[in-house]
């Protein structure tokens, strides 16, 4: 049986192995640093779709199809897939996975959504009621752009605040099969809607900060614990602008994680050589990242614990035209080498 | 620990109890036969709102307040709460929920929500990570139409097999605090997508009923009962067109469920008096009237065992004009009396 501790925190009885991770991604992240690392580049963005809403569920079925090869498994091993992404109506999922006739659970926390699948998908294999299950995420800069700003024939100037959208899939195997060397999600620390009244649909990472700080302020709290628990914390999409609010506000609450904190948004894109501005957002953003990226560095015990917090911008462009604010949520993962 | 029995079905060992319910529909909603056995009926389809969205957003709130006050609780009981709706970026809940302090998970099953919602909130209790986790969909006529459709202003005509959106809320505690006369979750069994090539966004019953016969097939046969075990089978707004198809298909495989079989959607309005067509959807369809209406008559023992299934249709505008089929998804709620 899980254990429920302080107000947002769980610690799972079993040992809830990452038996797999698999992540794609466009072009301009495989350019990127961290571009050796992913499964599979896009040598086209638009994948051999006729849209960018195709493209996205393309990429998406391709990289659950690469999972699955992976891990060595067939689709009727999987007994849930817990998967969301940016667009309207989560419509990159559904027609991404509808050929996999595995039972669905479609989740939305906007960027934060592959924190809030891991976690629901602890909790389902904690539960019983299953054993194996996919976890995943997706963005495409193109379907996110048409979608919440301009069209990109318009050529639009971006503000330095502003983030780009990561054109990817990121998805994971769980199970409680014993793994050896698979990293652990020991547990989870969910967040609650955190609005500080940011109302700048170009300055995410104002908006998201918020909602980290108090995610992490909550795990050290329920747990007991602080900074010097963890080897690493690593945050979704904040990018530097929202990294920097995180740090500083986290600071006057009387703990410094800047010597063991970034943010997935920061490590996808060269700040200098790529004109990202803030840094790489979107679902796929910490999904991609994590699944090829730190999952490898925890199984290889480079990293012993890890608190994994994707973050997510609660908004729509409708909410934001009527001059709503931009909530945020942040949902961690607490992961450990085996 | 839940017992995972074939492809897609779940028992939990646990009492899981539907402590409470509660409903809040709008003026139409009240109008029509079950009108009487809503929480609350609004005088004002906008509540007070300047908007369709907010409008929707203060009934989610109002709703969870009051259902807070029937169950005498407070938000700092609630573990978790998981909900959803049909706003792009599923804003009517965040809006609706973010000064609850709850953390928050949100789904998008289009109008399966509520079945979503109830199945993952049934599974987190199961895992011990939560005691009470609030369970809770909506939606609203107006900004379903606005989004969906055409402007209201339109005054367009609606083809017979077109559905209407409920406007309305419904959220269920559930716990595993025993509660003597409270409804007992046993078990769920969670949909694939299925997608039948259908393409008609005005028969929304004709796409989501292959994905409730497929529900319905896999609960049979992965617990090995068929419609005898049941009291009663309940979609969630198939209406009248997709009502007949699912019994038509249901006896092509051998079932005959005619005798025990009804729809949220037929249920909520006077098909005579009312003008809805083919019946009513939404989230908020199979939400409100299982909180009203069915959760009152399996808590007085007048239904002793109900397969509660919300059904969705999974698409967006975008996806329609761009010439995509429409998927359907059901997630099925084993219910019986304590």
């Amino acid at each position: 049986m899980a254990k429920n501790i302080g107000r947002q925190s769980v610690k799972f009885e079993k040992d809830i192995y990452i038996k797999c991770a698999c992540a794609t991604v466009g072009t301009k992240e495989g350019d990127g640093p961290l571009g050796k690392y992913f499964d599979r580049v896009l040598e086209d963005n638009l994948n051999g779709a006729v849209s960018w809403e195709e493209a996205e569920s393309s990429i998406i079925k391709e990289n659950v199809e690469m999972l699955m090869k992976k891990a060595d498994m067939k689709n009727s091993e999987i007994d849930y897939i817990v998967s969301g992404d940016l667009l309207n109506q989560c419509c990159a999922s559904t027609y991404g996975l509808r050929e996999t006739e595995i039972p669905f659970l479609g989740v939305f926390g906007a960027c934060s959504t592959m924190g809030e699948a891991m976690s629901i998908g602890s909790m389902i294999i904690e539960s019983g009621a299953a054993q194996n299950v996919i976890a995943g995420a997706s963005s495409h800069f193109c379907s996110a752009e048409k979608q919440f700003r301009f069209p990109l024939e318009l050529g639009n100037q971006r503000p330095p605040t502003s983030t780009w959208t990561v054109t990817g899939a990121g998805a994971v195997v769980l199970t409680d099969k014993k793994e050896n060397d698979a990293p652990i999600i020991e547990g989870i620390t969910t967040g609650k809607i955190i609005d500080m009244g940011i109302t700048d649909a170009n300055n995410m990472g104002a908006a998201m900060a918020p909602a980290a700080v108090d995610l992490i302020l909550n795990n050290f709290r329920d747990l007991g614990i602080d900074e010097d628990y963890y080897d690493l914390i690593i945050t979704g999409d904040l990018g530097y602008v929202g990294k920097d609010i995180t740090i500083k506000m986290l600071r006057e609450k009387g703990y410094d994680i800047s010597g063991k904190y970034t943010d997935c948004g920061i490590e996808i894109f060269d700040r200098d050589k790529q004109d990202t501005h803030s840094g790489g957002s979107g679902c796929a953003c910490s999904a991609a990242v994590f699944s090829a990226y730190f999952y490898e560095k925890i199984k290889k015990g480079e990293l012993k614990k890890v608190l994994f917090i994707p973050t997510g911008a609660l908004m729509s462009p409708t909410s934001v035209q009527q001059g709503e604010s931009i909530a945020g949520i942040a949902h961690g993962v607490m992961i450990r080498t085996k």
